[in-house]
C-alpha cells in the first residue's frame, strides 16, 4: 500500500539528520495521499539509520487509525492528522526540536520578518502559539496541539499556504509544504531564519521588521503566477 | 573480569567525542555491576582513539580501590563511586566539560525547564551545586565533589531517578542513567537543552518555566508505567 | 565562448558550500572578462552539486542581456552587472545569505573594524546600505540594488578597491575582488569578521574601533606596493 | 638542518586546521632548538595542505635572520623570536586568529578564570595587552608586538610558565608551551575557555571568578611535582 510514498517519506525523514535538524529520534515527517485520505508517517522512537520504507506507518486521517504498519506511528501523529484536516492545501508536515526554532518556541516569541531570506519562503511573521491550557494538555494532547496551531492561524488571519510553519509555545516547530520534501526544505529555512533573526536582535534590539513592499517583492518573485526566480518548469 | 562490561564502557566512552561532548580527554564514563559492587571506568588522560577494552579499570565501590587494570583510573573516580553509593538505582555515570552545560556550571545557575525537550528527559530543574568550601577542595576533593552533588539532591528534594544530571559549580556536568549508554544519551540531551535554554533567555529574559502539567505530560509519556512513546518492548 | 572562464566561475560557485557560505542555492558568483565586456554567472536556482561549466550563463554587461546559455542566469544578475559597470577595477562578484554577514544586514548596521583580521582585508568600515525605497523595490529591483550599493560607496567616499564588500540592508552581503576566486575569499573573511565583531560587542558594548594606524599597518603589509606578507610573486 | 624538528613543526602547523583554529593561512607555529638557538617556523602565506617539511624556515633567534629556507618565514617571526628570547623556559609558540580568543582580544578584555577547564591549564587570568602606541605600530611592529606581550607579563607579575598564553589587543592570541605540540594543545584549550567564559557572562553578568583554592587544586593536580592526573611517565 502506497509503497512509492513510503519511500519518499523515508527519504524525507532521513534528510532531517543530514540537515542537522534532529538529535537522536526527535523529529518526524509525514505526507498525505489526498486521493485516499491516507497519511504515511515515521514510526515512533526508531533510529533514522535503521529505518526502512516498510517501517513507515499508514494512517487514515478520517479515523486517525493505523491502517497498515508493524510499528507504532510517531506519538505526534494526531497533530499531523489535524493539520491535514484543517489545512486542505498542504501535502507534507515536519516536526522537529531543531535548535534555533525551538529556542524561539521556548521564549514564546513570534519570528518577525527581518530580511529577504525570511521573505523568500514565509510571507510575514511566523507565529508562536499561545500556551496550551491544563485541560488541553491533560486531554487529547497531541490532537489539541494541532488545534492550537489551527486556532493561531485562524485568529491571526494568517494563510497557512503563505506562512508554512509555526512555533508551538514551550515545545518547537511544525512546518509544512506541498509535499514532504518541500516541508523539510521549509524546516531548514526556518532554522536558518531563526538563527539570523536571533542574532540581528542581539546586534540591535531595535531591529525593525522589513518593509511590506520588500516582503511582497521577494515572496512573489519565488511564488505564485508572476514568479521569475529559478528555471521555467 | 567483567569483559563484557569493559567493552560496553569502552563503547560509551567513544560516544563522547562522536557526540562532540569532549575536547581531548576531558570526559569519562563508568558503569557499575550492582551484583558484585564493581565499577568499570575509563583510565585517566588516555586518548579516546587509542583506548581498548583492556585499558578499562575495575574499581570496588565499597573500598574505592582498583581491583584490576594496568592504568590509573580517571581522576574523577571517587566522584563516580560516591554517586553509585548514594544513588542506588543508577547504573552509569558520565562526566564531561561539554560546552553548554559547563557554561551554566561556570555561571553557577540552575537550568529551569523551558520546553518539552527538557521535560522529555529531566523532570524539572537541573540543579547547580553550591560552591565547594576550601576544606572540601583541600580535602578529598573528588569524593567531596560527589558529596556536594548528593547534598544538592537531598536538600532540594530532587529525585536523582527523575532528574538524571547536575551541574557542579565552577566545574561542569555529571549525568547518569540506568546504564552507561543511557547516561551518555542523557548527557547529549543536557548539552542540547543547555544551549536552547541559554538562547531562549537571550531572546526573552522573561522566559517563563513551562507549566508543571506540561512537564508531567512529556516526562510521563516517555517514562514510567503509562509511557506510550516509542515501541512496545 | 569563454570556456576557461566558465570552468573558473563554476569552481568559485562550488567553493560557496565548501566554505559554509550557502544553504541550498542561496548564493551566486560571477566574473567579468573586461576585454569583451562579457560576464559569466551561475544559473538561477540550480543545485551546486549538479552544476556543470556548460550551465554557466554569459551576459553582456553593456546590454544586460544573455548572449549564451541554456538556463536563466541568477535573478541577481542586474546587481552584478551594475557593480561591474560602476566599479571598473573589480573582476569578480559574490552574493550570499551567509549567516553572520546577513545578520548584520538585517540589523541594518555597519561593521566597524575591531581587529587585524578585518584590517588585513577591509581598509575600514564595511558599510550597510540605506533601506531601499518603495519605488526602487517595485521598479527594476535587482538593478536598483546595485545602484544603492554604488550610492553608498560614493556618498560615504569609500573606495570599493579598498573595502571589497557591502551589506545590503534587510538582505545580505555582496562581496567582490580582482577575480571571482578573490571575491569568494573575501566573502569568507567577511563572514568570519562579522562573527567576531558581533561577539566582541557582546563582551563589551563599548568595544572601540581599532586605531587608524593599525588599520594602515595591517592592510598595507598585505596590499599595495610595500606589501611584505606572503611570498614574492 | 634540524630535519626532525621541521617534521614536528610541520605536524603542529597542520593541527591548526584540524582543530578549527585557522581560516585560510591565518596561523603559524614554531619551535626552538634551545641548544643551537635556532627556531623552525612556518613560511608566510602558504596553504596548510600544500606545506612540506622542507618549506619550514630556520631562523637564528640571536640575529633574527633566516639561516635556512627557500621561502619567507611567517611575517610574525619577530614576535616569536622575542618570546623565545624573553621567556627562556618555553619551547613552542602558536599564533592564530581563532574565533573566540580573537573575539576577546578585539574587545580588549582579560579572560578571568571561571571554571576548572581554565584552571587545568592556565593558572589564573589570561591577560589582554594594552593597545600598542603609534610609534610601536609604525616601528618594528612585529617585534614590538612581542615586547608588549612581555611587558604585560612583567608588569602584571604573571609567570609565562603558569599562564601559557596572551591576547594581543585588537589582534588575537599568542600561546606557548614546552614544545610546539603543547603550544597547539594550549591554543585549543584557550579557544574552548574563551567560548565558555563568553557564554557564562551572558547567562550571568555577575559570574564570579572561581576561588583561588580551586584554581590551585586543578592546576596543581595536572602540573608540577604533586600532579596525579593521567598516567605515571
Amino acid at each position: 500500500m502506497l509503497e512509492h510514498l513510503k519511500e519518499k517519506v523515508l527519504k524525507a525523514n532521513k534528510l532531517l539528520p543530514k540537515h542537522n535538524l534532529v538529535t537522536f529520534t526527535w523529529g518526524n515527517v509525514s505526507e498525505i495521499d489526498r486521493a485516499s485520505g491516507l497519511m504515511v508517517i515515521k514510526p515512533s522512537g526508531v533510529e533514522y539509520d535503521d529505518m526502512t520504507a516498510s517501517d513507515m506507518v499508514v494512517v487514515d486521517i478520517n479515523t486517525g487509525k493505523v491502517v497498515e504498519g508493524h510499528l507504532n506511528p510517531s506519538s505526534d501523529t494526531p497533530t499531523h492528522v489535524e493539520l491535514y484536516r484543517q489545512f486542505p492545501d498542504i501535502g507534507g508536515v515536519v516536526h522537529t526540536h531543531s535548535r534555533n526554532a525551538t529556542t524561539w518556541a521556548q521564549a514564546g516569541c513570534d519570528i518577525v520578518p527581518l530580511g529577504t531570506t525570511h521573505a523568500d519562503y514565509f510571507y510575514g511573521t511566523i507565529p508562536c502559539t499561545r500556551r496550551m491550557t491544563e485541560e488541553e494538555i491533560k486531554g487529547e494532547y497531541e490532537l489539541e496541539t494541532g488545534r492550537v496551531i489551527v486556532e493561531t492561524f485562524r485568529k491571526r488571519e494568517i494563510d497557512p499556504n503563505m506562512v508554512p510553519g509555526v512555533l508551538v509555545a514551550s515545545h518547537g516547530p511544525f512546518v509544512w509544504g506541498k509535499d514532504c520534501l518541500e516541508a523539510v526544505h521549509n524546516a531548514v529555512v526556518l532554522e536558518e531564519v531563526a538563527l539570523m533573526n536571533f542574532n540581528s536582535f542581539i546586534i540591535s534590539p531595535n531591529s525593525r521588521p522589513m518593509q511590506q513592499v520588500l516582503i511582497d517583492k521577494h515572496f512573489l518573485r519565488k511564488h505564485g503566477k508572476d514568479a521569475y526566480y529559478g528555471q521555467k518548469k
